[in-house]
């Protein structure tokens, strides 16, 4: 989930395309995974940056993966590999970045979130790609993500994949980031209806507070998911240098999913803020039910407690303390005041 | 009434048109109902998908209703035999689907919510159209629907039905579940009267739910209806291939349809956000009812409690308590005390 | 007032030019009412259907005020006489239509609501005109309108409204319905105004019912102003077939009252809203002066209630009991809590 | 300030172009003021309408301001020695319009309020303005306006305003309208201000209703500058046969003036809306306040008069009450209750 | 951060152009700061206004920074060496300008908001730039800016700053200034997470001011870089005199930047409004707290001293105040009572 803010402030007042990595910072290697292929054959393996120019000049499609972004040497070099823009670096170290596309001479660039629900928690990451002619980079943050589906279907070569060119394997993975986010409603979706259940009956400060972490995350789940709208748009109006007119098809189909997450969330967002004012509601009822109670019960006892003080009182002339059958005409009087409240609370319905 | 939620997840990874039945899944066998008439003459019988090719290429006009999604060959072989595109499958499957039309070669496909008020409750189905150059098929997730009318009009001959094209048909099927929103919004209006009634006099926690119940009903009627917009003024734009010149006419006037059920719905989400101020305001106009009883009985029996408090003391000297009217004096200024109060509240408008 | 459903259901599933009467119905005959004229003579007479086609056909102004929608029998011959669309009668029938203007070869059909104050009430009707090369037909729900200022002037002879050609007759029938309209927001204005006194003081649960009565009555009249404001238009710019270039400057006067009914309305729902938070303000604040009371009473007498109670307990061993002034010395002690609390809660300016 | 209604139906159903004056009636002398000049002379003086004829022909610039609006007659008089349309006399006379501007062949109209603070007060007015060609005719509602710096100015010759042509008037003149809005804005910014002070601490109902007032002013006041954005860009886009290319970059600058105008508004909107809040937190506040009185006195005092209660019944055999320390010790025991509760309060934070 | 409102009223009804410096007035001297250099060398200097000239026809590069506003005839000299609009140096005097960009003959002028954080606080300055073609001249408030580190970077002649043309160094200084924006989107943030913290638990009064004061940051703020995004499309768009084609690249990014603070704005007016909520369910938790503890602590006394009362009544005839054990029945009773409503609660949750 993309954080509300921006840590970019260490960056202010540098310099265009200086290279920060903005993010949380790591020690491990960063891996550069190839899976290099055609419809007849398949290699696979790590490799260093050295040997990334080979694979750039070869007529077979490379996926050259990069998970991490914390080596911004080695971010460089890949760079200069392949002729990438300063200022395009710059977005794909910038994990902050909002989801976007920019097309160039070269290449095409697209950023944006990958988005994940692992034990129950939402784990959101940038990820960029360049699509160049017969090649595709992806960045990634850390190790792990949504493609080993496709990697799979790669290494077997069952469906289109192998067939065509590096320009569905481009659409193919936005295509599941995509797809992934239906997994993110449905965890929306499914937390609602937890939270709904019992929160008007007991509207506990828990319950308010993960309303506002569920609203909260909503929201930024738009943010990720609204930008993406344009970036299949740009993308099929613009796109026509590398992309083939066949996987156009698919692009709009992409573009209709997003939409279909985007109203999706528009729901979620209703259902939260409808299940926001249950709680409320709930509350001023518990609050109500409160009130009766004390209501109930001080106006039946306050006149009863008032009826006894009187015949506490000491004064030496009170006649009906001295009849023989005073204090049961007392006890008679208090027993009809009491029930005759009772009933008409009952009417009242107030319990 | 659409899900708000997108249970698609199951097919996340999959390649692009990857057919999986999107909805609930159901054993019975999928039905394949044609309708073949022309002018003169008119055949009506369940068939096979093998025999759909002659129809295909009659000159009469063929409607073929197909009853289940669930048998995903069967579909498929359906969409061999009118070359339909992988992706209109795809959709035609995807039951939450929001409403869409998109224009082929060879056919238009149209893709809609049929909506149905049946005991009381809300049923929507996901219906799809494709529309060829005398053929047209119709996609229902169950059996059942709201088109016995039209058929019953076919066999009949009476009215235009017949002596047009097939473009006619398919107008007069969407219209028709267009018609039918007519009455869930005359079923979302007699359930706000109803709710209105009396909520404002007894704000019961049942009631803030059928309000959130029906509310919600009323966003995803919305959202079903919102986007037909849409489709009816591209196929007025676009569809000239397929649609005829004199049924333009009609497109423009279900188009309007469209709006007044939107304008409808919007009259209704604005009474029961009325409806929801009503219950609020009850809930603390009952409060206070609440209070004032509270208030009324305490403000008037503690004083009075206080003073047979004072004569219950036990003080030696006390000269009040052996007069010989003292007692009565008392009972004198405690029923002026109550009196006095009584009036007072009175003037206040506390009871 | 257009009600806020639709009950069009009845009509759902028949052939689309189906004519069927949605409305109130009712049985006295239908009125058809003549005024004939040139800018040297005019008559005026009711008249049979039969009769419609000389009209129609001579060189005079001919405006046809039919009153009364329910006889649909006639209405099909005028529609023949006239040669009307089977749709645009549907639309005048459908008496919940939206305002609209559609432009035809032969004529333009516009439809709105016609709306008056009498006394005390709104009454909305709906008036459809269609306007030919020299003749006019209106179709209203019930008897009784707003043109008798217009008829008057025909019969006259005073004013342009003579010498002019049907479009400026047309033009003044709109232009008379919109100023009507000016009364509506008036009375809105006068009903807000009365609605804001003493509600603040005085929230009952009748004033909310007012404003609520009232906020929907402003929703209602505007969703029958906007869509005027397109029709002014349509008519302003593509209407050059029937309206003569010296009257379109007078439509744009039109389209500014509309503009200007509308901010009125605009402002009356502020007004409203406002007046609600006035009735939310106010029954808060009732709460709060019945706590008050409460808390006052409360907080003085239960103490001095308690210093009784320990004055009234039977120990053998109570010395202050035998004292001679003791009795007075706890008078003294509770006056004085009496006093102090008193004080106390006037600095609070809890009274 | 324009009032949120527009007493315009004793108009209705008169024919356009009918001249009735909107407004309070009066009965003084309409005032014809003018002022004819060129870069090297100037004449003052009042004049009847017969005069204006002449100075319509002159080659000097002439400036006739026109003070009061109810003597139609003379407004007649003034329409015939210029030309003016009828359509505009009516935009003239009704002084309910919204700012507006149109372009005729031989003069531009505009109309918009001029507001002004005076005595802690708002006073809007109507003011038109008729731009020919080397002529401009300005009509107020009643005497007294802002204009007596450009008057100042005209006379003493001092700037441009007497070298340049009659357009850079007429943009003075507008300036200054727009410039006094400034002082509006700050107006409403000082009571802001000043409602904002101490409204959390005593949210009274003389408050509340300041607040409501406010937020009216500032509702009506945006009214009145937002439609006047358009009548700035109207005239830079087609004024330039009555407007000179130099004046243009003015016309620019007065449109940025009239956003930052309505940027100020917007800004006091949010103020006052986030005043309402806190009159709102202010008196929840309150209540809790008085609450907490009522609970902590109730909550000491009650257990203790139970206490005193149980000693004061009348068993003959209560063991306690003939003990020799056992009044002291229930003393003691009470007081143990009384701070210890008085502890718990003081931990909760309750006073 | 812009005050919300304009005091510009004093310069009402003065002609265009007049310069009157709208903000503090301030008696120290205007400080000429200039920086001139070429690839190969920088000169760096303060200077009056006589010797500006010569730097405006040299060929090297001049950024002239010019801080304090309050000298109008210094700031009328420096329009006159470079040849500046009147209109222009008005907008520069008036510090409460909206961001705005114009595009003149001979240079680019631009208007926006330097915003800082310094301890803790907010601080907005105006900043104008007018770009000539290699001249830029910056006009500042007061002194101290952002700027340090690209005069820094000037001397040192490290990266591209020296070897690009002023379009450069004029890019640079708005995008340090953008970059600033992100500490301030930090700074809510930051601010927003501390309010957050406890706010339910203890809704004090002091936290509902900081809401509001930050409610109104957050507003104004927004207020200072919604319009820079139409200035740097504005640059892109028609800019292309002054600014070189490579600089447009980073003109885009500059644009995205202005989103990015924008998306987070936003995103930090949710949070601060759902942290409004949280005040205000906080209020109302904690007075249901305060309810609950009056309501158990009274239900469970008034009826145990009803009972205590009943005992102490003085009649005559009451025998189970002779029963030997009486007394200790009744404190079984008592116990009893006292205990079931203490279940009673705590079943129901209450304490």
């Amino acid at each position: 989930m993309p954080k509300h803010t921006v840590r970019k402030s260490h960056k202010a007042g540098a310099p265009p395309g200086t290279l920060v990595h903005i993010g949380d910072q790591r020690s491990d290697k960063v891996q550069i995974a190839i899976i290099d292929y055609s419809a007849e054959s398949i290699t696979e393996k790590e490799c260093e940056v050295f040997e990334l120019k080979e694979y750039r000049q070869s007529d077979s499609i490379t996926w050259i993966n990069i998970e991490g972004l914390h080596d911004i040497e080695l971010l460089k070099n890949v760079g200069k590999v392949f002729n990438l823009d300063q200022l395009l670096l710059e977005d794909v170290l910038n994990t902050n970045h909002r989801p976007k596309t920019e097309i160039f001479d070269d290449y095409i660039f697209v950023t944006l979130k990958m988005i994940d629900i692992k034990n129950n928690a939402i784990n959101a990451e940038q990820v960029s790609f360049v699509l160049g002619n017969n090649w595709l980079i992806s960045f990634q943050e850390v190790e792990g993500d949504v493609f080993d589906n496709i990697r799979d279907r790669l290494r077997k070569g069952t469906g289109e994949l192998r067939k065509r060119k590096v320009d569905f394997l481009f659409y193919r993975l936005i295509d599941t980031i995509v797809d992934n986010y239906f997994f993110v409603t449905e965890y929306f979706s499914d937390k609602n209806a937890l939270l709904e259940q019992g929160i008007f009956k007991n509207p506990t400060p828990e319950a308010l507070r993960e309303i506002q972490l569920l609203k909260r995350q909503i929201v930024n789940f738009k943010r990720a998911v609204l930008p993406l709208r344009e970036v299949a748009s740009v993308l099929e109006k613009d796109g026509a240098d590398f992309i083939q007119q066949s996987t156009f098809r698919y692009l709009r189909d992409l573009y209709e999913h997003i939409i279909q997450v985007n109203d999706s969330i528009d729901s979620q967002r209703e259902v939260i803020s409808s299940i926001m004012d249950l709680y409320l509601s709930g509350t001023s009822n518990k609050m109500n039910e409160v009130m009766k109670v004390l209501t109930v019960i001080s106006t039946i006892f306050i006149p009863l407690t008032f009826i006894a003080g009187v015949y506490g009182m000491n004064f030496t002339n009170m006649p009906e303390t001295q009849w023989h059958y005073g204090y049961y005409i007392v006890w008679g009087i208090m027993l009809s005041i009491f029930i005759g409240l009772l009933i008409y609370f009952r009417r009242k319905n107030w319990f």
